[in-house]
């Protein structure tokens, strides 16, 4: 391989971030390279999460709605998120899941957008994005799902019937970062809005979304931001357009006085009318911790060091794809990729599962794509180092070809 | 008082759930009548919690999706609390909020009877439930919702424009249980559908949702379940609606094959087309231990001491209503009422201020109602005498006029 042990050994001496690895707790012998679809706890997290439940739940039980704040984690948790993305305080609100918040974006934008009835979004887009505006069309007579399939750029398809372009900022297959600025500004100036799915940036790289003027945003918080499995999600609305935001999920928690239990829906002012119903606090209170954590992390250094490791991880797979017939897929131009790397090989499953066999753990995306998250705030070098090792390894001696590794699982 | 001390404590001594006391975790000095609101732990949902977080989100880390079961927890769980409700197996999925599963209901509902577009409920519904048809209204052109008033029975109501009619099993204010068999059979004679909200009777009570014939049903696991705050809600839909089950919040997690990652949306067979995204696993983990004891708990027994409780309260209360111009508004008949008592009085929110700095906890709805909510599985007989005395205390000394009782908190 080309890049050495020692030179690897070397970077992570050198590496300003090295200390927060400290702050997760982490398996013995494991090479952790699926932060991009589940983080692990931070210790915090994991001491947030006995207190909320013995300390709030236990000792405090109902009034830990007022005393511990239970109440506005939707508000507080959504401003801590909104930090990290380039929003104005009361802009985000965390709640509910990424495939519900996509429902309520999408209506909110068609309601914005009255006299256009078209979505557009890419065919390649997270599924659970598509499913939901299907659900959204299907149930809002009149309404278009536009596709945009193989990379046509989604601006070319605008037309004066488009309301809403719906984009993923970071491909979830091929690690592609696509232009946040450019894009938006192509809608605006053709009358439609966009919503901007962080699924896979959120945390990973800094982003700038009233920068790049963006109109609505949802993400997840249990990728990058290490919010705990199933964490609540975020929905981000610019203020400009809270004034005429409306949206069918009209929970109670959306309500001007939840409490004043009128039968007649008022809503409420600003972004809580994106909130629904009651939300999961156990999880939120893990979520927390795991956002105190970013209090103390620069965003900019996350996205050097990823970029490096990224590129560390390709330049170390390069001589294994001619040999064996794999095909790096996400951008050699760090400007246009991710913070995962992702690689074709037609037994691309089997290969995964035959590297978590060995304690490297990437995962797989159908029909034939491997994808290595790099997470700066607890990888080394060391990691995207051991990893080629292994999977140079595995290729090499064909432990892949065992049946074992080709059983499938529920989730892959 | 009518009943003495020496006479509860023989119905303490006499009660043969009394050991279920132990396996809840409590505050010391506390008499906690707002489970109807928020269930207080079992220890064995601490337990599982932590469980959940260290070893299964720290050592199993993504691995946890298929090793620990998160992926078929709305499923597994979903047949736990259908055995609660005479759901059969396959009917009864845990998943998202209360708001958003009325939703998902209401739309299932009017999709399942074309033609009709009226949405029937009580106008002194639980609030949410409301402000989720008005959602389900204004997005769905055509659709009408109208409201019972002042106890108008909804069934008389009816007419051939009735879609489904969304009834809160126990209302949530005056603790009125209503007749389920009789409104479900009412509404079918007239061709519609009956959504039951069982949030304030699940766990609470035994319920026969298919011996009468339900349609669907919605319901919360925080209150007699004690799931957790914010626990995930449940949602029910009898097997013979299944094959025309449609919703529009179809989210990879009613996909009939999720990591497929199809760009077109094919729903999955059964009771999965409820489900939306991605659910909160720790807060799910939560619930998963507090349903566990419930396999230990005879459902007949728990509503017995319930009803004795209720009586034995209001018994106790009875003088000081003459006495302080109190008006208690549950039915006296037991086969009218759930499992909590509610009394009116105009400084009702002071009242209870003033109990809770007394250790009593029951909570309070606006504009009148003071509610006490008698859980059989963790309180005693002793605990309705004592909540009795200390109102008594109150009214008598008149401490509720304190200034600081006034003050008004977010959550009342």
């Amino acid at each position: 391989m080309s890049a050495s042990l020692a030179a690897v050994t070397a970077l992570d001496q050198a590496d300003a971030l090295r200390d927060f690895r400290e702050r997760f707790e982490f398996p013995a012998g494991i090479v952790y390279l699926d932060g991009n679809s589940l983080g692990p706890p931070p210790k915090a997290a994991l001491d947030e999460l006995e207190t909320a439940a013995r300390r709030e739940w236990g000792d405090g039980l109902i009034r830990s709605w007022n005393n511990a704040g239970w109440f506005s984690l939707p508000e507080t948790l959504g401003d801590r998120v909104g930090a990290l993305i380039g929003a104005k305080p009361g802009e985000t609100i965390v709640t509910d899941t990424v495939s519900v918040n996509v429902y309520k974006a999408l209506h909110a934008a068609l309601a914005l957008r009255p006299g256009r009835h078209t979505i557009l979004a890419e065919a390649d887009s997270f599924p659970t994005d598509l499913y939901m505006a299907e659900g959204v069309a299907t149930s809002r007579p009149g309404t278009t799902l536009k596709l945009a399939h193989d990379d046509e750029p989604l601006e070319s398809l605008i037309d004066d019937d488009t309301a809403v372009l719906l984009v993923n900022h970071v491909d979830y297959r091929t690690g592609v970062l696509r232009n946040m600025a450019a894009i938006t500004k192509a809608a605006h100036a053709m009358g439609a809005l966009v919503i901007w799915d962080l699924c896979h940036s959120a945390g990973a790289l800094p982003i700038a979304l009233n920068e790049a003027n963006v109109d609505l945003a949802v993400g997840c918080t249990y990728k990058y931001l290490n919010g705990g499995p199933g964490a609540p999600a975020f929905i981000f609305a610019a203020c400009r357009h809270h004034e005429a935001l409306v949206q069918p999920l009209s929970g109670w928690w959306t309500h001007a006085q939840p409490f004043a239990m009128e039968s007649r829906y008022r809503p409420a002012q600003g972004i809580k009318r994106l909130l629904c119903g009651t939300q999961p606090i156990l999880s939120m209170r893990a979520l927390k911790a795991a956002l105190d954590l970013f209090d103390d992390v620069d965003l900019a250094a996350v996205r050097a060091k990823s970029i490096a490791m990224t590129e560390l991880f390709m330049e170390l797979v390069d001589p294994l794809c001619t040999e064996f017939g794999m095909r790096i897929i996400t951008p050699r131009d760090p400007t246009l990729r991710g913070s995962h790397v992702s690689i074709c090989h037609p037994n691309g499953y089997e290969i995964i599962q035959a590297l978590i066999s060995h304690g490297v753990i990437g995962d797989f995306r159908a029909p034939d794509i491997m994808r290595f998250g790099f997470t700066p705030l607890y990888l080394r070098y060391r990691d995207a180092f051991d990893a080629a090792g292994h999977l140079h390894d595995i290729l090499r001696t064909e432990t892949w070809r065992e049946p074992r590794f080709a059983v499938r699982s529920v989730v892959t």
